[in-house]
């Protein structure tokens, strides 16, 4: 039973947790990007993004009024570092090839805002954003400013690790949540032409490639949705099969650049090309490989293809890379990418805490690929990944402030090592500001601005409750309109009321049971009640003034990683509903290894001031080894230990009270 | 109390397991290093030794008899690859920029086969080597043939990387050795001269510059013990003291490189340069940084400045650095370097297990180390670290055929992750035959060739026994010559006998309690005895026929890491007088971190033939959680175990019976 997220103008998230969240990235988040584009943070990266789209629109006007222009830079010609902007030669290319891609982020998560609530300053900033991005198109409607600016004859001749596909694809996903937050056509019509401009040069019959960076084939597939042109899904399909087929095109293309520069042909090998899925068809894929954020939206194109082709084979093959991601490569944060070489997916229970990559844009990639599991057959196990990826690591992206974010979340930190040891130079123990490589910062705000779209889905008749997010929503049900009201705080407990606030229909309601839920209680009077998959589903005639109640137990958990994973051996971590909790040294002093928990101890709830929030931590008896003065190696004996009394708090909101040490899994 | 060394052709060892290791050297490893110096050796990288000195030689043939040689490289046209050594360039440089010493490590473990016995082949083999090499001498005495083939106006001008002086320090350690075995002075005087030469460039007055890896301190240290001439002292002593001094000679060689090259000057920083421990001066330093060889034999040089200069100042440096290397950063099983990048020590207490360096060449360095802080005062801290490293880490470097060699000594592999991981690029599950970077398999054989060094040391009235290796040997004390026969067998247990052979003497023979023994009995009539800092001194008169004996009691231990050490927490590991244990999957199958060590079980000690030889193994009792079909993450319950008995093998025998996991420290 497919299933399809509600209009986001539909759901007026309430919440008092995600509420906030929400409110952070409207008045925080977004004009600091905004900024951040316009290379006006003092002490950021710059974006140079706005730079780069005027100065892309003058070759462009320079072009279109018969003038012929000639790039002052070649494609290897990259200026990453740059100047500082006010010195910025205003002709040239500045940042990562991938640098279009910061300001389509911002526009989507913009667009998701504006579909919450109206605000003209902001949709006064897009404007300008889709007025330099239209300037920028070249006349043939190919965009991407990188090549505008470093010669255009070059397109498309580096899928492998140019990112122009990449770029195209958030483009398209900024264009269609444009025009469903403001039903404006102007964006639209610029990712369309493009996307006509790469289906005339690749496709069944044209070109053979695939993006180095997918996206592309989400996006694509998003735009088919939105516009039922059945070209886009195509495309898409054509982008996915045509993936680790022979002939190569990575190989091709990279082979072709290389005799131009003189240099030997590389071989084909399948590890040189894991690292971009493009080892191996997509269809006979049977594990979660090389980067992890690629891997992820490739994963999330084929569960759109699986569900919009109806296509058995490619389903099988998402279930096998669900399998692996998560159920043998996931860190019990909800994160993927095991290890920094790459930023990749590592070996299945290979999850070091220290040196974890756990990429925010991973996680959120994950909630990507989960929703849309869900929307091909709803499954509580998609649900519960989903819901501890986004409770755990891709909330812990973004200080509770909104002002500084992580690419990399790890599970163990020591300030002192990671800034002396190179090994660990990829660990952050405080949030950065900007970096100029931007992926992380505008894809939390994307995905925030638009919870709503994987709280909720519906097929005819029946809706999904997957996310327990207090909000008011309109759905349909069978044809009839309703109007819900659902109260819940998960950061309190697990009580959910569903109640009818408007309008009447038939059919059912399904409620995810989670994982993590000790049991329920469930007042649903008059509805039939089955369970399957991990779903409750209240079928009956839904009528206003109604209300549901269900509670789902939510116990402190101690929990264990499975015996293969290697890192986790002799420890154990806490939790509580969604969220996994952690020790910081502000509370529990240096030294977190030498505590040892107790797993048979009880912990007691609490609720406590973390900077700008109040949030429910964990005060559990636990040991702490005395650390004397004791030779580097001695005899065993039953280690002295002092009682002491653990406080955990939330993973997400660990490194908000100053650099210090932090822990997930405790030895005991 | 200083002491010294006894001459090794005074010194027969009987031992069981070292006889077998010394001819192993003589009869396996010498020929095989011989062959590989010639490049003939199928399937292993070529040494481009002889090549090298074959090619100086006719250039210098070529300058001496009036011609010009005008160089066909650059010093940055290395070829470290090189072809095939059939297809190369008779007058090119291979290889490594520090090629040249591979030869001199070989002849200096061969010079030490000399001392113990004569060989006609291999003394005609290092004959033709030190022809070669007087061949490749420069008039002026410099010998180098990487600057001879590649531009003799460049020498002495890239000293941080490109270890001129090194090949020079183990050219005059070579030659000392060769001198004392044989008597023979024609490799000595080369040496002298070459020296000379670096003398009238650097010293007192001159030239302000160090070695960029360092061994020419404590070689001309003891070139100046061999010859008594002071000069060398003299530059060995400018070379410590005009180490990390300002301004600094590596900066300034650098930067006017870079100058010459067109780039920026690059600023000094402390960091740059604590890889070479050039930081700061010698005198001022705390901590035991950078590249773990280079400051283990930079430690060795100051130690032998501190006794030969009678130097309190730099012996405080030296105990400073002991305390470092040895009370916090060194792997239990003797090893130093805990961080693969630098091949370098970590911060303190930062001794990871599965990603470890621990160079065999380190563990060699940290037994010269602590032989020279013996020399300097006797204390059995610096022998039992001696011996730890000894018989586990430079034992461990090569295999029980004596055919192939690690470099990098983990304490837990798992030999899939190995082949699958970047992170772990440096870690080899299988030791290798010969590496283009030579250094551990000739820096093995010329120590254990020189294990009576390290046994045996003697002031003027007492004779020390460090190591307890079955040996014939001849002393003098108070003047009177002894013959001494030491007994003992630390693979079966710690009973010592020393029999007066012949002659007699007055004065006292010091024994070293090792840190191991659980107690000791000690049968010695009309001796007085005295224990001090670890040593028992047993005082009297020594007549031919007599017989002291000691036993030192010998239990299995079970040792914990001081608490501090984040990754041996919750962990201990099994020991027996100086040797680690470890599991290997050979006795105890796959998942070796599936199994629990239970502290308190009592260990059996039995024999097990392991590849060629016998070897004492450990039979414990212990548990292994059983992993079964279970989630990536669930509620914590009391692991189900089956009991198991461990079998527990020397460390330094792992990886002689095929590839296979191995784990010296286990969860408890």
């Amino acid at each position: 039973m497919t299933s399809k997220p509600l209009p986001l103008c539909r759901i007026q998230i309430t919440d008092a947790f995600w509420k906030r969240e929400q409110e952070l990235i409207r008045s925080a988040v977004l004009p600091y990007q905004w900024e951040a584009l316009n290379d006006r943070v003092e002490g950021a990266a710059p974006s140079w993004w706005m730079h780069n789209m005027r100065a892309a629109a003058r070759a462009v006007a320079a072009k279109k009024a018969g003038g012929q222009y000639i790039p002052r830079q070649k494609p290897r010609g990259m200026v990453i570092e740059g100047p500082d902007p006010a010195q910025a030669d205003p002709d040239l290319f500045y940042g990562w090839v991938f640098q279009d891609s910061d300001g389509y982020k911002w526009i989507e998560a913009a667009a998701y805002q504006l579909a919450l609530a109206p605000d003209d300053a902001l949709q006064s900033q897009v404007q300008q954003a889709i007025d330099a991005i239209g300037a920028a198109q070249e006349a043939d409607s190919y965009l991407n400013t990188f090549y505008t600016l470093t010669g255009i004859e070059n397109r498309f001749t580096n899928l492998k690790d140019h990112h122009e596909l990449y770029c195209f694809g958030h483009l398209v996903e900024a264009a269609v949540a444009w025009k469903e937050a403001t039903g404006r056509q102007d964006l639209l019509d610029i990712a369309r032409r493009f996307a006509a401009c790469i289906g005339r040069r690749f496709g069944p019959g044209k070109e053979r490639a695939c993006p180095g960076h997918e996206i592309a084939e989400m996006a694509l597939m998003r735009l088919y949705e939105a516009t039922g042109e059945p070209e886009w899904r195509t495309l898409a399909n054509f982008f996915l099969d045509v993936r680790g087929t022979a002939p190569s095109t990575f190989a091709l293309e990279e082979n072709a650049r290389r005799r131009k520069d003189g240099l030997p042909e590389l071989p084909v090998t399948a590890d040189r090309y894991a690292y971009y899925q493009a080892h191996m068809p997509v269809r006979q894929m049977t594990e979660a490989t090389g980067h992890a954020v690629r891997q992820m939206y490739l994963c999330s194109g084929m569960a759109d293809a699986a569900r919009l082709n109806n296509d058995p084979e490619m389903r099988e093959a998402c279930l096998r890379l669900w399998h692996s991601a998560v159920d043998e490569k996931m860190y019990v944060t909800g994160g993927v990418g095991g290890t920094h070489v790459g930023e990749a997916f590592s070996r299945p229970y290979d999850l070091p805490g220290d040196t974890a990559y756990s990429e925010t844009c991973a996680a959120i990639g994950l909630v990507f690929f989960a929703r849309r599991m869900l929307q091909m057959a709803p499954d509580s196990r998609y649900t519960d990944a989903m819901e501890r990826a986004l409770y755990n690591t891709v909330l812990a992206g973004m200080a509770l402030d909104g002002k500084s974010f992580f690419y990399v979340n790890p599970l163990e930190v020591d300030p002192a090592a990671c800034h002396s040891d190179d090994r660990l130079r990829h660990v952050q123990p405080q949030r950065q500001k900007w970096f100029g490589c931007a992926c992380c910062p505008p894809n939390i705000s994307r995905l925030l601005s638009s919870l709503g779209a994987y709280a909720f889905t519906r097929s005819d008749g029946t809706l999904f409750v997957h996310l327990y997010v207090s909000s008011r929503f309109e759905t349909e049900l069978n044809g009839r309109r309703l109007q819900l009201r659902l109260q819940a705080d998960l950061m309190r407990d697990g009580k959910i009321t569903l109640s009818v606030m408007e309008g009447a229909a038939e059919g059912a309601i399904a409620f995810r049971i989670p994982g993590w839920a000790d049991g329920m209680t469930v007042h649903a009077p008059r509805k039939e009640q089955r369970r399957e998959k991990g779903y409750l589903y209240l079928t009956g005639a839904w009528t206003q003034g109604e209300k549901i109640t269900l509670d789902f137990a939510m116990p402190v958990r101690v929990l264990t990683g499975n015996p293969l994973i290697r890192e986790t051996a002799g420890q154990i971590c806490y939790a509580r509903g969604p969220l996994i909790y952690c020790a910081e040294e502000a509370d529990n002093g240096k030294l977190l290894h030498l505590l040892r928990a107790i797993p048979q101890a009880d912990a007691e709830v609490e609720t406590q001031a973390i900077g700008p929030v109040s949030l429910p931590v964990l005060r559990v008896a636990a040991k702490r080894i005395l650390a004397k003065d004791a030779p580097l190696y001695a005899d065993w004996k039953a280690p002295e230990t002092a009682d002491v009394t653990l406080t955990l708090i939330p993973y997400f909101a660990w490194a908000n009270r100053g650099e210090g040490e932090m822990r997930v899994w405790m030895h005991c």
